[in-house]
């Protein structure tokens, strides 16, 4: 069961050896994913072009697949890095943004998971979408929480050798056997454009630095999380809310995260 | 004639409802955009590829057609968009961002037009350029207010079923008939990229509200601006005026509204 | 030799006449980039789609073209926008993001050498890459400081005929026979995405102001680090830094350069 002490561990880790993460994501939240990786001490790198993705993933030390925008060439770029990750034992992380109903990122999102993500990471109807694709589970609605999406998360996580990361008011990690639950976090998250996005970029950073991707997936979880709890405690609103979070994470320390993580 | 009241209840209604907009907008502003619909109390969708623009259109709210970097792809999903959002009934909101003398963008103005946009928003030059576009008029080569334009924004209106809305130090809304004046605001929101662009993406969610769309249009502008004008007394500079106005935009009541709205 | 005087000269200069910077840059700075361009008193269009980029660069007064994400449209764009800067005699800044091994924007930025660009910039790595590709240099695995790149920009600068701005802790400008060093910056800009990129979006905005564009070069790169230099004094990490940054560049005066201008 990963623990506190192995998340600022992970977070001291990743401050001396600034892994470089390659994102292949949305046109969203491309600055701010890149501005989230350097404040948390990582290096980025957003090579989406067919061409250049596959040899850039080779040489990265993790890599981001978000299908929030996944323009024709884009999908290319995807399979190229997915493919060259594999090649290279490089670690990957799948956001499947809104699958489900939308066509292109529906099948996209069929196709990649055939390739066993090292991470998947979304949100509950997210989830519970993807193993509905990917294991014939059937979607609901709406869900509020990620324990709603549990049960399609272990899944996913068995089917596909995956670690599988559930985002609410309670964020859920489980390998399909053990389930970490970390309760630090803020609702301002989902008041700010890729919150979730960004989050992803984290996984990849620390999937990097260990070959325990449940205990750095949960890291991850854990130090994003803290120091959004941080940042709302000085915010007026959701644009000081974004400002602080990043000088948060620029400034958290293993020892803070020691203090503060709750995980359980 | 709108009032301050129709305004205020107008955005209580937004923040109950949460209407979902999608936007198809240019690569610069989507994340500020995103940002904007978030703080104010909607929700955001930045769908904008073929095959899915269409799909999504019809189960949005509103759906915000902007044409400041309009790539091939995204030509294509804009018709998508606007034809799924005129066969569903939903609102949108055409932004001829830079129109007149650019070719593919003024093309592509001229055949969306044709549409009969929900609402049009444009700054004076634009709707001049539009109404030249559109209905024979002749543009000129600078304007500095909203006056300027307003002949041609009544043109449009009348010609193409649309509300039209014209930004300057004192924005006008017209459907052809009835002009309104708003007069909050502050010259630090030409000074943010996209403070034009965010405004349009308001626009559709506020119209998503009511069949009312002078006063939804009408209410947009005075929340957006009163929000902004309350941001340019907290901030230094640009920066800490785009923060600021996030979260004062996150923080606007009905209340407020009621207090500080100036329509003439 | 370039000096205090000059740059606080051609910042008041730039404030009054606004010149108006087309952007083909990278899709993770273009907002920043834009407000950067707003901030410092210019005018910002990002223009870049074929058959609209070549009319737009014939009425721009400087072009800036960056190869951090040069997807195919882009790259016609590019090619279109050069050609049109250099028919109108309009000035351009080359900036050949990460090049080297990344096969697509290392053969572009091969083929835009030859056009000879007004100014060009990067880090050292980049200028030494540039240098490898144009006229036959060697590339070191890592370098540390302007100065090791130095050579390498005063082989480029006088084969092309180029201004070449090497970013450091001390950035260089050689024409290839005068080397000028600024010693203001802070080392959050390598904090911040697009820290670098924006930079070269603001050379072409000073580029427009003079025909000695040895003297425009270092009056951007003192007026940008200044402004940083003061951000950093007032951040409590990257994101507080990003916003001081645009407000101080907004509130800078030719007088304040004149007083903290470090230039040897």
């Amino acid at each position: 069961m990963p623990t506190a002490e192995t998340a600022a561990a992970l977070l001291a880790e990743l401050q001396a050896r600034q892994p470089l993460v390659q994102c292949l994501t949305n046109a969203v939240v491309t600055n701010f994913t890149a501005n989230v990786l350097l404040a948390v001490g990582a290096s980025a790198a957003m090579t989406d072009l067919p061409l250049e993705a596959g040899p850039f993933a080779a040489i990265a030390s993790g890599v981001l697949v978000n299908l929030g925008t996944p323009h024709t060439a884009q999908r290319d770029a995807m399979r190229e890095a997915v493919a060259a990750a594999k090649a290279a034992g490089t670690p990957w992380v799948l956001d499947p943004v809104a699958i489900g109903t939308l066509p292109v990122r529906t099948a996209l999102a069929a196709e990649l998971l055939l390739q066993r993500p090292t991470v998947i990471r979304g949100n509950p109807s997210e989830i519970i979408a993807l193993a509905g694709v990917g294991v014939g589970g059937r979607g609901v609605d709406s869900v509020d929480s990620a324990e709603d999406a549990l049960a399609a998360g272990r899944l996913l996580a068995v089917e596909f050798g995956s670690v599988v990361a559930i985002s609410g008011p309670i964020d859920i990690v489980t390998d399909g056997v053990t389930d970490v639950r970390v309760h630090t976090g803020t609702p301002l998250l989902t008041r700010v454009t890729g919150g979730g996005c960004a989050l992803g970029a984290v996984m990849a950073a620390f999937a990097a630095l260990s070959d325990d991707r449940l205990a750095s997936t949960v890291a991850a979880t854990v130090v994003y999380t803290i120091a959004a709890e941080q940042a709302a405690a000085d915010a007026a609103g959701p644009g000081s809310f974004a400002v602080a979070f990043l000088d948060r994470l620029a400034n958290l320390t293993a020892e803070t995260v020691l203090t503060l993580a709750v995980i359980r």
